[in-house]
């Protein structure tokens, strides 16, 4: 058994879901495994991973209204404004999702359900570049 | 060390909370590892895990009320809604929660404390069969 | 490779963050390995896990607000209230946050952001002791 890592840099260009399947699985499907544990750790306080539909377009608009609407860009609701109205609904944003995902790789393919994507979410409105610390542990 | 995984298979009859640490806990220990890390993921969007209380039923309907009030079945709330109304809300559910959990394996047992049961939670309503792929690492 | 675990036992003396990055990191580190997986795992129900920003202040109160606002102490809005009115509370910003993390370990270091500490997230209002299970694997 053994261990490779590495960073994987995205660029975000606005607030949203953000799929990283394919880039993650190239990855993973490179270091030559038939089975494994793939682990992502995103390396910040104001984007996060998510594990989502990646058929109807539809089902990221809601999943972007739904968190827009719990944790509201609203100035008043919030003691921390350094950084912007955006900031605060972020880290919350970031506390109700995840920064950390495994997945199983089983046959030699990442263990994804057909319906699965993996998404980086972004809740900064700015550009920014992610950091992914990627993690495989597999033969 | 080793590494071992599988896909279980389980089926919801209803939407909420089905215990199934019973039989996560049987396939690990039968795995016969002393030390190690089970990874379980769940390869759908609009079911997920969680670790929960094992004892009051109430944390159990009082939990499964509180996500249908954060994310309710409202059709006009959602420009999604080819699936039936429980979809959109399935998938708000499982962004909410978890699709991943690892759980070390210690002294040849998981490692949940006292009051800690691994569910999956059901967000459709009607009966579905849900795979969990599982992945042990120890020795 | 190699695994190590132990019991870390957190004294919690009030509701909200607790920082115990340097306890994890601490424990990490003198485990000798250059590339690993730290997995810490909570063994309770209502205390969680978090990964948030360690620099403001108002970041963390803001945090611990908006969970109180979600999810209040509000006995009328729950069947389980055996355990006093923030308990159910507590299990549902469980639900909402997390009981395990995974983090990568990079050049002998945990692979957090410069910005991300490793918070217990204390639920109820009296002190607690709360125990993690930590598991790595690496050499």
């Amino acid at each position: 058994m053994r261990q490779v890592t590495t960073i994987l840099s995205v660029r975000t260009e606005r607030q949203g879901l953000l799929d990283i399947t394919d880039r993650i699985a190239q990855w993973a499907h490179a270091q030559d495994c038939s089975t494994g544990l793939l682990t992502i750790f995103c390396r910040h306080t104001s984007a996060s991973l998510l594990i989502q539909e990646n058929a109807a377009r539809e089902v990221r608009s809601d999943l972007e209204s739904f968190f827009a609407r719990i944790a509201p860009e609203d100035a008043a609701a919030y003691a921390h404004d350094d950084e912007g109205p955006d900031d605060m609904p972020a880290h919350i944003r970031t506390a109700l999702t995840q920064v950390q995902l495994s997945i199983p790789l089983m046959d030699s393919r990442l263990a994804l359900g057909t319906w699965q994507g993996i998404y980086l979410f972004e809740h900064r409105r700015r550009p920014h570049t992610r950091n992914l610390a990627l993690h495989l542990l597999g033969d």
